[in-house]
């Protein structure tokens, strides 16, 4: 399940465990959509297949990104959340969407996500990153 | 060479620009380690074969994040160069760089660039990013 790591450097390192963009998808799903379920992730309009999204969400859960509990209304199915080192994505995935909301205004990015994400970076991460929170979307 | 955009939200758009791992290595080499050849990125302890490496970088010159000039050195190779939609990706890879640092300590993240980070990323970021730096590693 885990890739070898092909150099010490920090950034292939973490690229060999999400560096493809389905996984960063189901990340982005977690934190920004309030998406939980295995059918939630495939129904997202970037339309990954059945296979990809099993493969990536047992690749994000070995490395620890993400844990999956029973879903206590259909025993036979699962229910994901992101695990404080998954998380801890929200700061590089908040500078992509500015970054896009930057170099292509023409993508979804929200007003007034990225002005708080201006403003002030940390305070959007706490609002974000509260327990309970689905509200924030970008 | 541009891709087909797979949804209109900032994080996938990006993701359909530099969403596989080679592409960010060659950002990285760009702005962190002064790599600015065709064979310097070949060079890289990750071994990208040729065809990848040609592949992304047209596609990161195609998408206006990479430029291109003939070589002064050598009239038949060229040199790239980040152009500003290109470094405009710093911050996002420090905060990969800082991720890595916090989750996994056996990755080579340079501990006076973690603090670094840690302490001020403005003041950081506007170290690496000025004209003729070569000297930050990460």
């Amino acid at each position: 399940m885990t890739t070898e790591r092909r150099s010490d450097c920090p950034i292939s390192s973490a690229l060999d465990i999400f560096g493809d963009r389905w996984s960063l998808l189901v990340i982005r799903d977690l934190l920004f959509k309030g998406k939980v379920r295995y059918g939630e992730f495939l129904d997202s309009e970037e339309h990954v297949s059945t296979n990809i999204l099993a493969d990536r969400l047992r690749t994000l859960q070995a490395h620890g990104l993400i844990d999956k509990q029973v879903d206590p209304d259909h025993g036979s199915k699962f229910i994901y959340s992101l695990t404080q080192k998954g998380r801890d994505l929200a700061p590089m995935l908040v500078e992509m969407i500015l970054w896009s909301a930057e170099h292509d205004p023409t993508t979804a990015a929200s007003e007034d996500f990225v002005a708080a994400a201006r403003r002030d970076k940390r305070e959007l991460l706490r609002r974000l990153l509260r327990p309970g929170n689905e509200q924030i979307g970008t």
